[in-house]
């Protein structure tokens, strides 16, 4: 159910697919999302399109910055967030070897009934 | 005051066009949505730009898949957004000829107040 | 913490620059964002990607249409919101001379526990 997505720089596929796995890892380990409950898009901006401050809140942030904006439903608490932003960044950072200053996480709730994964049918309620 | 955000795969004007179509024509229909009232951004993405589990609840999707995401004010209940995903379904089941298995909704509400559709007034307060 | 999406027809560069130069102006001067508190995505749409309506609300949109997505922390009212619409237009009138009719602003709030801005940390919790 959380439908993910990830804005960056334009760069490679593998590293991309390195984004995907780590943040899918993170949420499955950290979020009790079920296996297989995986769909996440990706934008690649130019720079003229991916406007970020270098230092807000004293965090040096880079160019290789990534946007992870995770729809989910509201039913987890800060503890498990916390959790979820810590263990999204471990990941990125073993691969594909993102800066923890480079990782900006967002988390947009909604309720549960807010959501059909085919067949027009709502699967949650 | 819907605003529609739909991704899919690299296709041409004329599937997109028919996507765009049905989504309005069921808001209308199923959604209160008033005559007019369209407003609809479409992304294409590359394979490894869009992830998506092929069986995740038993749902087999398809790399036409296409993701509907409709920002829209906290108005409507359980029983009118099941309509309204049965009626998208329906609607792009016949044109562009989706399956429907290929089609995952998903819904973002907000306050009545957070839009505003021109000459920055707030013409729903 | 507010995190921008811009949405318009391909563009150039500078005009964009003017447009997120405005958002960030208008976040600073009306809507209490900390200075340097600047994350903005762009994406540019072929017309078959972008659908607008040319009257909706009586209000005569062109093809200069600007679609501006604010995701923030729902700490502001009715009045604050008002001022930030209002703020948006008028300096993005001024430039790049967008047409009042051309500015389409929608706010999705969210809790404060709901971002994280590097380190894996939930600076705002």
């Amino acid at each position: 159910m959380p439908l993910v997505h990830i804005a960056l720089r334009h760069t490679t596929p593998e590293r991309i697919a390195a984004i995907r796995d780590g943040v899918y890892a993170a949420l499955r380990a950290s979020f009790e999302v079920p296996e297989n409950d995986r769909f996440i898009l990706v934008s690649q901006h130019e720079a003229h399109e991916f406007d970020y401050d270098p230092g807000y809140l004293g965090i040096a942030r880079s160019d290789e910055l990534v946007f992870v904006r995770i729809n989910c439903s509201a039913s987890r608490g800060v503890t498990q967030k916390k959790a979820l932003y810590r263990d999204i960044v471990e990941r990125l950072v073993q691969s594909p070897g993102l800066r923890p200053e480079d990782v900006f996480i967002h988390l947009v709730e909604t309720a549960r009934e807010n959501w059909s994964f085919g067949h027009g049918a709502m699967q949650y309620a």
